[in-house]
């Protein structure tokens, strides 16, 4: 299986923790290593290094490089964020210049997955739906009636597909309200959208081609230039010109095309914010609910998540259900329940005039 | 007047911000520089500095020696501290062996003072009755039912004494419990004891001789070293063998003196954990009655107090009645109500092994 492992994002949710030069899945957030290895660990089963595509942002090559040392996979560098449909196209564009005509699997580089052995079976079903020109996604088998994913929503009929069903997806639904998002939990046919598809190269330059093309023609400019001195030049150039859009708004949306949905309980998590990783690291937190990490002494403290340095000790007393991540340069205390709006400390940094801190 | 400063604690209430080695009395704790120099200039009015005695813990000898340079005061070493009594004792003879017979005010270090010229005033009171014999107290007139503080009771007939009335002492009552403090409140004959008296040399002295005679045969011995080589070694075996006692036990609660007090109006704190610091502090908070020391973004906070490192960014996100106290070596965050419980994170260090922290 070829994989494109989409490592672009340049988040902020895990401020400070995560920083500009250095986000999310450039780092250790779940304790098993910085989250782009961990993915190429997780699909080492079903791709050798030779068979990967790294598509990330151009200021975070140095960093990857230090991550990957040697390692013979590809890396595709974007000039700038364009968004998910741009970052897909190119690893199409790039697997076919390598002579790839077999399904790729797109693979955000940040999530979380704690049934690797379930998430390979579902990769391995798509490929199956994918080679016959379908575009495939996998659906996650929802847990909790969350309101912060999209909903794909599944035919009743199924297709057999290698060892899992797989399904014609009847819908794209955007994040929920909770009443909606319990009812969807109740039916069954909802998975959540993880922003993971299956499709050959073929399939995939085909649809942008169609509902896209404008990046279409820019791709086809681009994949001239491979290998040549011009090629991060004209990247550059196309890049530029390009308007930021999502696989699932430019195409998934609209594509009149055969579009499938493999039902996968591999206990994922896209780990969005802070408390989202306190959720999911429910085995590591203490009777009181506290889940600590490096040098730290609580005192009647209760649900409470507090990252330290190695060194500086984080002493606590009294506190309920807060979150308290410090780093050499900055320190944040938040409301657990508030770490979505950790974007509103970030800006108020813009503003202040302390965006080296971001 | 001669002024006995007494500087020989090692709290540890504003931990991690006060040290073993650097306690409040150190420290800049209210923004107005250290805490001992603010006492000194405060005292000024009244007392040149040779009129001056500190006494302080010997491992606190150069952190003063550091904040006073070249001021001819005198300064006395502790080899440990034994409470207030000994403290007073060593005070008394060193200023009798000074020449001094005069009523010495014995002042604690680590106290705020908002109203100068109203502590002045009632020192000055004091004083003329204490020429006469007795042990003057300044009487704190309480200004809410604090139950973390003694009280003094005032007989209700009144003798003048210079511009501010004094009382005899009816009765020193412990810290009561809130009915209790809110009565002393509404019956306006209580005071809060804050450790502040004066008398003479002889009357001190002639106290411990009757009512703590191991801690006077001590004084005695130590007395007639005082200036020689063996002054030090001495005054060590000798505190060595003393038990820990304070003025107000020792003394104040046995005497059949006459013993007086002075209604104080002084806007005074004892500044005895952070919560106090926060209250005294209020022109300083924010509209939200947040009060920020040091860079700190701070959104959607309430009735925090956030206290940084110069450089190191502190932001806060949501978080209400929180404190946060980041120091180099160490952080703490905790329910601000909290702050009086600081010697548990103590003694949990301790504990801990991590003693080096305290």
């Amino acid at each position: 299986m070829i994989a494109v492992i989409m490592a672009g994002g340049s988040g902020t949710r895990f401020w400070p923790a995560s920083r500009k030069r250095k986000p999310k899945q450039f780092m250790d957030i779940t304790g098993n290593g910085p989250m782009l290895l961990e993915t190429l660990e997780r699909i080492g089963a079903l791709a050798r290094d030779r068979e990967i595509i790294i598509v990330l942002g151009r200021e975070h090559r140095d960093e990857a490089g230090a991550l990957l040392g040697n390692r013979p996979v590809h890396i595709v560098a974007e000039p700038m964020g364009r968004n998910t449909a741009p970052c897909m196209g190119l690893g199409a564009i790039y697997a076919r210049s390598l002579g790839y005509a077999d399904p790729l699997a797109f693979l955000p580089a940040d999530h979380f997955v704690g049934d690797p052995k379930a998430y390979l079976e579902a990769l391995q079903a798509a490929e199956e739906a994918a080679r016959r020109g379908s575009i495939v996604t996998l659906g996650i088998v929802p847990t909790r009636p969350e309101t912060g994913y999209g909903y794909i929503r599944r035919e009743s009929k199924a297709l057999e597909a290698g060892n899992l069903k797989s399904y014609r997806v009847s819908s794209f639904t955007e994040k929920p309200d909770l009443e909606n998002a319990r009812r969807y939990l109740a039916e069954g046919d909802y998975f959540w959208n993880a922003g993971i598809f299956v499709a050959t190269p073929e399939t995939i330059i085909d649809e942008i081609n169609t509902y896209l093309p404008d990046l279409f023609d820019g791709l086809v400019q681009i994949e001239k230039l491979l290998g040549t001195e011009q090629f991060e030049t004209t990247l550059e150039e196309v890049y530029t010109q390009l308007l930021p859009i999502s696989f699932d708004h430019g195409i998934m949306e609209k594509t009149e095309r055969e579009v499938y949905v493999v039902p996968c309980d591999c206990a994922w998590s896209d780990v969005g914010s802070w408390a989202s990783l306190y959720e999911l690291r429910s085995a590591d937190r203490d009777a009181q609910q506290n889940l600590v990490d490096g040098q730290a002494l609580l005192i009647d403290c209760e649900g409470s998540f507090v990252r330290g340095l190695g060194q500086r000790l984080v002493a606590c007393l009294g506190i309920k259900n807060c979150l308290v991540i410090d780093t050499p340069e900055t320190l944040l205390v938040a409301d657990l329940d508030r770490s979505q709006d950790i974007r509103d400390i970030v800006e108020g940094l813009k503003k202040a005039g302390k965006g080296a801190l971001i």
